[in-house]
């Protein structure tokens, strides 16, 4: 998907919403353990449920990897199912030399060699351009790059000042915004941090910034986007747990719509604001 | 595996050879198409041909996941076969918040989970404390941290240096080695940045290196030796390419013993000339 795509569904949805499948087969309702693949049952009805409110779903692999063959299997499913006109984001923060990186490419871009074929990946910085630039290589592909992160340990590395007083966050965007552009790069930044985000739209005035961290987190969605909004809105705002286990019941799937519901129509009232709808 | 089995291998098999398993469909001889799975027999035999030559076995797995579920089961059924005197490395290059680390333990550490159990994985420092602890809490189970690479764009990101004149990588030492210890805990360092050793060793004095990079790559075991190797020898020296390519005829897993003997024996030098065997 493309960056006029991409934006033409935040139009016609009114919404920015990304949702997040991190699913985890110890925290679905019981009753889905009758299905032959539970998990892919789960995001078949939460799919069904959210399609018309989010722009983009995010399943994070390693909730999938560690459930091994089975897991790949659902995953594979999961794909298979999500709407064409959704942009697809395979959270994997992956990041290996040049070679390597061609073959996570092939993993997560290549349908016809893996049975995947997302319209991004989270990428991991540390190794540099090489580990970056396969991913860059794919026409109406995306590389979203992990900049200034939401957790804890956030802090280790990221926010090092250099001697120029630059943060390690603002250096990996300085520089990997050299190798690509904002049709082809987005960054990760975390939704627990308003005012970092002027610091980022120094850096990324154009660049899609995909913000987790929106609900079960503690971030604010108004400082979110008082802060990173661009003129054209530039923001994909994950929710993952506030909305797919909105409840632990037969409900689940009507709960998470509800959910997402909230999120789209508090999204559909910042985008007029900025006057982009 | 824990610190003590690993260094009584090192004494036993007097190498500290470490083989990459990092196995191209496009790239093994032809011939073995002709099998249920070319991969699998491919590693099978190189395994076969190089065991009582090397300590540790690391298959890359871009490799794997590059071809979807057949990939991933190559990849379980390689893992199988793997000697159990072998330190197995999982190169996964992982790093993700606390909760999703969990999930990447769970996918290479946990067998039952997941259908493999590596003794270790490497992992990418840039999302601080919580990516990496989840690794660290498994018994006899190691994380091997990003430091210093071979690659490239290693020089865009982790030569960075702070305001006290320490750049990132011996950052990522100092901060991870307070997390861990000597017994869970080794660095990637690429072999082709010899004097970088020096550096590497006063922050990490007792910790296993794991150095890619000796062979294909260009980087000279001796001078990994002279300025890497520490009393208890703490390396594991990585070859791919010139073993497991060393020929592309039906002689492949021949000419790979071949290859691995002559560093096998290098290594012997390096190890009874620094008086450890």
């Amino acid at each position: 998907m493309n960056r006029t795509q991409l934006l033409d569904q935040i139009k016609i949805k009114r919404s920015f919403l990304c949702v997040g499948l991190d699913t985890d087969i110890n925290k679905i309702p019981h009753f889905l353990m009758e299905f032959e693949d539970p998990v892919f049952e789960f995001n078949r009805r939460i799919v069904e449920a959210t399609k018309d409110l989010c722009v983009a779903y995010k399943p994070n692999i390693a909730f999938y990897e560690s459930r091994g063959l089975k897991g790949w299997q659902s995953l594979q499913k999961t794909w298979e199912i999500l709407p064409k006109e959704c942009f697809t984001i395979a959270d994997a923060k992956r990041g290996d030399i040049g070679n390597t990186a061609d073959m996570y490419a092939k993993a997560f871009f290549n349908s016809e060699e893996s049975g995947l074929g997302f319209d991004s990946i989270t990428v991991a910085p540390y190794m540099g351009k090489d580990s970056i630039q396969p991913f860059l290589n794919y026409k109406d592909k995306w590389a979203i790059v992990l900049a200034l992160t939401s957790n804890e340990g956030s802090k280790d590395f990221q926010n090092e000042e250099n001697r120029d007083g630059l943060q390690l966050f603002e250096r990996v965007i300085q520089k990997t915004n050299q190798w690509g552009s904002p049709e082809n790069l987005m960054y990760v930044v975390g939704a627990t941090r308003g005012d970092a985000f002027k610091v980022i739209r120094k850096h990324a005035p154009d660049n899609f910034l995909l913000v987790p961290g929106v609900g079960a987190q503690g971030g604010s969605l108004e400082d979110v986007c008082t802060y990173g909004m661009n003129r054209d809105c530039g923001l994909l705002v994950n929710s993952t747990r506030s909305i797919i286990y909105a409840s632990s019941g037969a409900d689940f799937a009507e709960k998470a719509r509800e959910e997402a519901l909230k999120l789209q129509q508090a999204m559909e009232k910042e985008l007029i604001k900025a006057g982009i709808i």
